[in-house]
Formats: C-alpha cells, structure tokens, sequence
C-alpha cells in the first residue's frame, strides 16, 4: 500500500524507519543518460510534450538511486503554454514566452481549458510512470503557483527586478487579481486532473513568492494557493498530501504552515530548528540543503547531512532534499553519498 | 553642528522632529540630469574615477529633493578594481572583471593597496562634495562586504547561482577565507580613509550575503562585517555611525543586530514590526518600502509610507528609505511624494 510508504507516511507526520528523500530536479541535466536523450531531441518541451520521453526520463534517477519518491518530469511553465502564450526556451535564458499578458484584454480573452486535453500529455506520462512503477513507488505531480506563473505570463520570460509585474500589481492590481483568479482556477482543474491520472502528492512551487513584501506576498501569492488547498482538500474523489514551496520564503514561513498544506518545503537560506521553533509540529518540513554543497568532498556532505538531520531532530515529519533544484554540473555521485548518508544517519531520529 | 542633524541623532536613536529619509542610489539614472551627463561620459566607471564628477552627481539629488542624507557617487566594487582585477560595465550585463580569482596564488598576488593611492579619487570626491555642502549635509561613505566583493572577484561578473565562489568555499574553504581576510583589512582601510576625508556615516552593502545558509552566512559574511566594525568602533581619531545591510536578511537579522552596528538596513521582504520584535530598540532600522511601488500613484505611495511609519512605531531609530536601489525607469515626481510623505506623516511617531 503507497499510503504505508515512508514518503507518504513522513508528509503526515506519522512514525517512520529513516527520513525519506528525493531531490529537486532529480531528473534532469547532471545525469548523462538525461544529457544523452537531450542531445538527440535538443527541445526540451518537446521532452515535456512527449509522454514516452517524460515518463522515460522521471525513472532515470530512480534507476540509480534508492530514491522515495519520482517527480513527473515537466515544467511549472505549461498552463502558460497552455493558454496560448507559446512557450520556448533559450539556451542559456531561461523560458521565453512569444506574447504577454499587459491589459485587462489579455487576461479577458485567455481560453477555457480543459487538462485532459491541452494538457495531456502530462497526464499521460502520469500514467505511464504508474504503470512501470506498477503502482509502487510515489509519485509527485506539480504546478507553479498563480503568482509564479503569473510573473512569466507578464514579464514574458524570466526577470531581475519583476518590473512589468510589479507596475502592474502596483499600478492596477485588479488586472493582476483576475489574472491570478484565472490561474488559480486552472491550476485547481490541472491538479485535479493529476490526481486522477496518479499523482500521490502534489507540490506548488512558488518560486517568486519571496520577491514581494509580507503583505503583497499574503495578497498576490498566498492567499490564491491557499484557495488551491482549500479546493484539494475538499475534493472528495480522492486527497492527496500537498508540499507548498517559496523560495526565500523569509517571515512568511507561519503563514505558509497555516494553509491547510501537509508540508512545508524550505531552500537552504533558514534552519530547520528555527523553522520548527516558529511553527512547531503543525506541518512536515521538506529540504534544505544548499545544491552548491554537493561540489562538496564526500565527508563534507556527510556533515552536513548529519547538521540538517539534526537541526529537524526527532520523530517523523522531515523529507530530505536540496533547498532548490539540483546544478547541473553535479557528479552523480555526490548525490549518491548524499542520499546514502540521509539514509544511515536518520535512522537514529526515528528510534521509538 | 552635524551631529544634532537629524539623520545622524535617528541613526544614534536619540529624539528626533520626524523621520529622516535618503534614498539608495538617489545619484542616479531616474534623474534626467545624471543622464545628461551619463550621455557625454557614457563610462560609469569615468563618473566614478573623475571626482569632479562624481561631486556633482552626489550632489544632484540633493538640489531636487530635500533629502536627510548624501552618499557618495561611487561603486561597491572600486576596491576589486583597484586589487587589479579591471573592473568594466558591461551595458545591461553589470559589472564584468578582466581577471578573477581562482586559485590561492591569485590572492596571494593581491597588491597591498593604500587607498589614498588607488583609491584616491574617492577620497577626494568626498572632500570636495563636504566643502561644496559646507559640512551642513550628512555624507555617507560606503563599501561592498568581504562577501560581496569576493562574489565578484572569484565568479568575474555578476552571477545567478554564484556557482564558481561555492564551489571555492565548499571544496576549500581556506582560499575563500584567506580572500575574505584580506577584503577585510583593505575595507578597514578604505572606510577609514573615507572618515577622514569627511564621511560622517558608513555602510556596509552585503548585496548577496542572503544567497547563504545561516551558518555560512555567520562564517563567510557576517564575521568579517564584524571585524570591519570592530576595528571601525575602536578607532580612536573619529568614530561615526556604521549601517550594516544585508539583502535577504532573513533569519540573521538578528545576528545582524548584534555586530556592534549603529543601524540595520532591510529590504521590503521583511516587515519593520516583526523585526523590531525580534530585536527590540538595540540598533536603528534604516527602509524598508519596496523600489518598484514608486510605480503606484500617489495614493497608494502616502499609504505605503504611513504603513511602514507605523510598522517601525514610535520613537527615534528609524531612517526611511526603499528597501534596495531605486529603479531606472521611476519617475522623480513619485521620489517627492515619498519623501513629502514621510516628512508629514513622520512627525506624529516623534511626540514626546
């Protein structure tokens, strides 16, 4: 029973052996057998696009390493591309969006969309990696949050200061406030859909939460999520645990604990000891390595394995993984050691 | 006497008529008349090297607006120019180094540098933009952080992931250390020099010490701040007040607060009510509204400022300003309903 996985099972805080792990971006670019697929189909959404291609890829880090959990291999960018907006990606640039969204009029004219149609090739490489896995490992489904995705929509590709965003927030924020209704209402439909299709758990990346204040951030970024939650958590075909990420997530980490989400992911820049001090027990907490210290020596990531470990302590609600994306100029092999040293160290943090 | 000026008593939470304000890079590009001379100079880093200048340009703000403080036309990165490294600006890239920092021989082969030398066309700018106020305006002098300065100086330009420096510090964190060690004491010597030629407040810009967990922000960025203020408070010739600002502050704002510094600078990503909770009246607290809500209309600019006046509340110890550089594109009408703003909406918080 997957319900019984120590993944699941460590995201409602009930006892486990050893802390799980999985790692953001575990497939992807520092993989040779990823990079030798990329080098033939060059396009990485056509990778996204391609359910054999995305059900092949998200198993390849499994194949490797003793993971906990797989991630659909996808990106927070569909729904946008979805929409119309006609996703690429530069190299070295980041996505980039042929149109925008800047008027009332974009937002207005934004098509219905149904997830099991434009967006699915998602869900069938959700089912695909089902199937391979015959319904044994967990499997994560995601979207980007309103706020995040809403960012590209507006700025048309990635950004430094969010200006074209913050103008509009600033200058006409109900134009933003439909917007974000908009994308809160599809993303609900599109996790919806990956339920059905087989996610175990899902996660909201809010990559862009931490560049607002404390109050823009509980107007235009939690608050849609926790509309998010509320909806999931009400679904009553079937319910799933929730992991709800912001970058820099800063002061607003209580809020975050507080939406009705299972846990709570965290990059690197807090303590878990501090986290837990502010929210106690109230939610499980997922990271928080620096992905810079796999460039690390073996018995360094040893340490500071055993320092996060540590800094969560006792008993269950603690998911292992890096406080952001894996680089992708990191051996394998380092992952190997670090996934291996969650593994011998937790068990101690798990003792009943 | 310029020590009764306000900015300077706020700065010493000594009792106050209203808030003081400044603006971060207030000589700058929103300012038509810096263009006009941007557009004849076209180098940033002959503006900065020619003190003539540099003197007008710091000056200009100040003709405008009746601002609370100067701070001197400069850059953070003239000491890793004048260590050799050749720093140009690239137009829309930032700042771009000819040579980096890579192995422990680079920093070995740092030149010891006399500021009054190499970087004496800061020195002077000072003295001449002191004769030109007076001494009747408070002149802040400034440097990058050890940190800060060496992200530039190991990764060559400005950088997203900061891979490079990481990678030093995580694989051999000596070298790193040896580098920061060295920052230190020039910076020592720097910000004296800039005391004695007439500064009357430093500040100490760790622009990227968020990017670090907290304990390699305690190691790597906040003890050589502290050493810096260290030898700055025990220096017996002049001693001024010392703002220490870290972007993305985060959980360290009170290991921030604890450096022996007059005052801590915040970004808008925190709010001033639960800093001010989290550490009390110990240092005065210099910001903290978000650069790109000068994009609002006016309305929303007065309700922006009472919010922050009010989340500092009463008393001295609080030095307005935005919580990073003031964007390029802002236009200068919205900086006089700011600070006509604070200054009549401040006195209220300033009753005895």
């Amino acid at each position: 029973m997957l319900s019984e996985h120590r993944f699941i099972r460590a995201l409602l805080r009930k006892p486990v052996d050893r802390t799980p792990v999985w790692i953001m971006r575990q497939a992807g670019r520092y993989l040779p057998e990823y990079r030798a697929i990329r080098d033939k189909v060059k396009d990485f959404l056509v990778l996204c696009k391609t359910p054999e291609l995305a059900c092949q890829i998200t198993l390849q880090p499994l194949e490797r390493f003793p993971l906990d959990a797989a991630i659909i291999f996808s990106d927070i960018l569909t729904i946008a591309d979805a929409l119309g907006l006609e996703l690429s990606f530069l190299e070295g640039e980041g996505p980039c969006f042929r149109s925008s969204i800047q008027t009332v009029e974009d937002v207005e004219k934004l098509p219905i969309i149904d997830p099991e149609i434009e967006l699915r090739y998602v869900m069938d490489a959700i089912r695909m990696v089902k199937q391979a896995t015959h319904h044994q490992v967990p499997l994560i489904g995601f979207s980007g949050s309103p706020w995040t995705i809403a960012t590209y929509m507006v700025e048309g590709r990635a950004s430094k200061n969010f200006t074209k965003i913050k103008k509009l927030m600033f200058s006409q924020p109900m134009i933003l406030h439909r917007l974000l209704t908009r994308l809160r209402n599809i993303i609900v439909n599109y996790l919806k859909a990956q339920i059905m299709a087989g996610a175990d758990v899902l996660m909201i990346f809010d990559t862009w939460g931490g560049v607002l204040s404390c109050s823009d951030y509980l107007n235009f970024s939690l608050h849609y999520m926790q509309g998010i939650i509320e909806d999931l958590n009400s679904y009553h075909v079937k319910k799933v645990p929730i992991i709800l990420f912001t970058k820099n997530v800063g002061q607003n980490v209580v809020a975050l604990s507080e939406t009705g989400c299972q846990a709570v992911g965290l990059d690197w820049t807090v303590s878990l000891d501090k986290v837990r001090l502010l929210i106690g027990h109230k939610v499980a907490l997922q990271g928080n390595l620096d992905p810079a210290a796999l460039y690390a020596d073996p018995a360094y990531i040893q340490k500071a394995v055993q320092t996060i470990l540590q800094q969560f302590g006792q008993g269950s609600g603690h998911i292992f993984n890096l406080g952001h994306g894996i680089y992708p100029d990191v051996d394998p092999e380092k992952v190997a050691i670090m996934i291996e040293a969650v593994q011998s160290f937790s068990t101690q943090y798990h003792k009943i």
